[in-house]
């Protein structure tokens, strides 16, 4: 059988090289080519030798792309440059998973709210799909551009959409009080990922204004078919993967922890990345997988829903989703290749 | 000048060895007697050997606990055993920081309710106050027995205490959302302090019935002067020290961040050990410190407040906190020996 | 094709569990049985969730052996209890791969003197051989019982065996100065993986004796063809997997970082897992791999060759080696199963 | 009493942060300038919110430092940077502290061949004294201005000198193989320091060519009166604080566990900060504190001597050394200031 073919547009990042990693042993896609500006001509060893005798391609820049003959080209690059790159590439016979910020909400004007910034391709709205394939495998199917989720509204989305969908919730505000691991900050050296401003230490960030705020109110809100309001506070764990999301919401009505499980079993069956836990679920019983556990429970003493949801930023979070994405838009099984255990301890 | 003598009782771990680490430069206070029935007749530094050369104290049995002269004893012992020593020092000459659990809460009955224990010194509980210097230093300065709160309690309390105190919030639940270093959970092996189930991995636990959930209650409802509820939900931090808690309440009516800060600092005004912050606190800027940060804001998008706290669970929720009392129960000055500048990084 | 059939006794430690992750993608094998005395009866996913939704599988006793119909049986027990089950299983149709170090030394005497114990079956020692493919694949191949290495002898052997089988170094001191994550430990809790005395330290232990010493040194004394002294020095990480071995040796003659790479090229050629890197390696280049990274250098200033080689310990060092092992021993492609990229960040 | 002044020059790295931290509880000294040109005209908290209400200074332009009224001056300037500053300063009525590697070696001619770089002010080396107080405090106390030994020298020269100074080990090479914190690699953001190259990894740097090999070999060969070659190998630890030396040496004759011990003891009697140890010493055992803790064992199977030696390269290593030094050059009590209690856990 012949493979498909695809590229990666900006490999040496963190969902770069975790997109290598996860394609390197997919049995149904070959990767023809990968790019980076900074380090064209030189091999993905020199700047992540752990593919060593695994992945021993070389960089190239990404005007060579029409030699790579790609299927389905992944864009890995920054949000605020991806947009340019899915305009220039909109004749081109590859459909493409962008995973940066650029194409994931409603419309430019949104986009240019949250992320200050003027955007330059709103053609690319009606075009996008938001490829979490838990809710939107259907339209991903069809797309030719699919916005890769952020990685806490994954968590966050997969965690809360089954109450919103069904109508279980108040309106007043959904608290996502979520967690993630460093590499959430991207692989350029800066205070925030400096060691030692995150060893044996703990913070909030970005309270009140996190861009992905935005992303988590308008798919939920869709979900829910009303507005919504979240209030989504991101903090900084001293580990490198991983993003736990604690959601407190009030039920319309009262509700038991098997009505839960039973509507989540119900919401999530047939998912094979959602899993459904009885028991608190850690950032690590998923690390390195494409894995989202879920956890929710009831508490009669204060009347109010707690869910709990874990996923590998990195993987759930970007580069998993992203091959998801792919299979989907390819037409292949939707789980070709993420079959990747848990890395513990 | 005469120093005051202290002892203290089970003094090998976690809050022990931390009332050893502060006293030992206390300028007024000397230690005179150390306990530990493990390890009675060894030397502390058999078992902690960072104290050679600062500490080689003997370590004796509390049978001994006369020789001691003490003015002041320090319980560093765990839930459900303290009482039994209260109980027996009754009668003793000396004053009482007890750092666990059994007297901190109203009744008896609802200690055993939510400790799953019958109490065996009910009659300690009109005698004991609760030792949050900051609400109450007046009823510690008189008192022989204070309870040191817990250590998640002292970081929820401080930070919600303003806005229940000047009744500003709704009753709804206050969600208090903590992250701890795994010091919590004290010094003795078992699964949930061993490297691998705590390192580059992040969970919650305790969820709706967690011990500090009532303490926090009981001491926010009285501050509110009525029935609050709260919703409390820990979580352990890859991280040795430091608890962090996200607060979320609705308030009664429209503030903005200029009136937060006001009702803050005049609420802490002269109270050395509670900085407020213009910045996000992390864990590592009080680390082996005895501060409380705290850092208020409001999200008028949503409509509720944020509060942040953060604190070294084993100083200002433990051992600092001790010697705070000490020094208010003693007549000392009440920041005596806590100068202790957080270790950062 | 028909699969073959494999078992693991003692599958709930941590390299029990590490052979459960690789052998679920392993496409000629498959798992028949699990066993755990301890958790007889329970599901692996409740001692490990992590593998939720991959491997829901039983936990046996030991007793149901012969249920499994196994070609071969791993062995991931304590040193100690390993030997009476291979004495017990010494007539079972299956082939053993034996983890504990109950069977890698050269004689009975040996092993008592080392390990402190009487060996309770002394007839296993002719039968066992050491399985470390890269220098006795042969050996293994032909052998229905092997003695898996130990996890520094792997990464130490491997790093210094070129210089000794060419007989390029003195007899001097070999100096192997090792650095080991806590899961070499054990999943049981105890002081020395207990989270406060890892976190943020570091430190050395076993100086002189540490098993691994002889075993190192038979290995490469046998190598050389003569007696050697081996210089072991463990220390303790705070990471989780891996192992960094810097080996410091004198030269016989003069030689350069040519000649270095001529000499292990030579060595290693055609050995799927070591990777000779021409950057020094660290131990997260290989984490969740099977492979050996090796860098060697000589100081012409001093006159000394240092030699640094890094290993996942559960993988390479344990479990990775062992389905080494078993492919060898199955006569199926030594690398099946085994493609595993390393997890990087 | 009027308290001695001093200053600190570039007061925002590592070392100057620290330097702070302690200073500001030492007893006869103030701190009356601190000065950074990146952040001049701002506050210290601002770059460093934990010294919030301890040390709420202003930061000023060196430009400002006659205004200091100083008796001695803190240089915590990069290696290369500092030099100029001790020429500029040459007539200045303080005394100074050099932190950084311009003075510590024993001519121009090999700082330029170890540090590739040309040195501005060659005169200062016959006026600069190695600050390592246990083996030059007469010099020290006699001197203007002290150069402040480099991190790994520290626990290197104090784990080796009494076997070199009394003769009893080989001029083969002394192997140091040694281990550090991060924080040895500065306050600025790089790869080497960024959060996910460190985290749960671990790897060796600067073979052969560390500039800190020639300061410890010259230190301990005029310690021992003839030249030594020193093999020094440094690797990073995932952690903050903390070195760890690991030293093999051959003895000329046999020697005893008693015999080292006793060499020890009499040449480190009487200084303060070095703690000869009866067990392995770990890191945390001395972080945040002043102490050289040293083990030393002898290996008779081998012919071995092993020392190790652990410090805390922000305080031993560098800030509370230079206080040790301040206090020698000042007059005061060599320990005034110093009474750091380790941070364990």
């Amino acid at each position: 059988m012949t493979k498909k073919k695809v590229a990666i547009i900006g490999a040496t990042g963190y969902t770069g090289s975790e997109l290598v990693r996860i394609l390197v042993n997919h049995p149904e896609v070959e990767i023809t080519m990968i790019t980076s500006e900074t380090y064209a001509g030189k091999n993905i060893t020199d700047v992540h030798p752990f593919l060593q005798g695994i992945a021993d391609f070389k960089l190239h820049s990404v005007e060579d792309i029409d030699d790579a003959n790609a299927d389905l080209v992944f864009l890995a690059l920054p949000h605020g440059v991806s947009m340019d790159f899915v305009k220039r590439f909109q004749n081109k016979p590859f459909k493409i998973v962008d995973l940066s910020g650029d194409f994931r909400l409603q419309t430019p004007e949104v986009y240019e709210e949250w992320y200050q910034k003027a955007h330059s391709f709103s053609q690319g709205f009606s075009l996008a799909k938001f490829g979490l394939p838990e809710l939107f495998s259907e339209e991903i199917k069809q797309s030719n551009l699919v916005a890769n989720p952020g990685c806490f509204p994954t968590g966050a989305i997969l965690g809360a959409a089954p109450l919103l969908v069904g109508d279980y919730i108040e309106a007043s505000p959904l608290i996502v009080d979520s967690k993630t691991g460093v590499t959430g900050a991207g692989i350029k050296s800066k205070p925030v990922n400096l060691y030692s401003n995150v060893n044996d230490n703990f913070k909030a960030y970005g309270l009140k204004k996190h861009r992905h705020t935005i992303e988590i109110q308008e798919v939920l809100g869709a979900a829910a078919g009303n507005d919504i309001a979240v209030q989504f506070t991101p903090h900084l764990l001293p580990i490198d993967r991983g993003i736990l999301s604690t959601i407190y919401a009030k039920p319309k009505k009262s509700i038991t922890d098997n009505d839960l499980q039973e509507i989540y079993s119900k919401f999530y069956a047939a998912k094979p990345f959602v899993r459904l836990r009885n028991q608190v679920p850690a950032t690590k019983d998923v690390r390195g997988s494409n894995f989202c556990d879920i956890y929710t429970t009831y508490d009669d003493r204060t009347g109010m829903i707690i869910v709990i949801s874990a996923i590998d930023n990195l993987v759930k979070g970007a580069a998993g989703q992203a091959v998801h994405n792919m299979n989907l838009m390819l037409g292949l099984d939707e789980s070709a290749g993420l079959n990747l255990v848990p890395v513990q301890p």
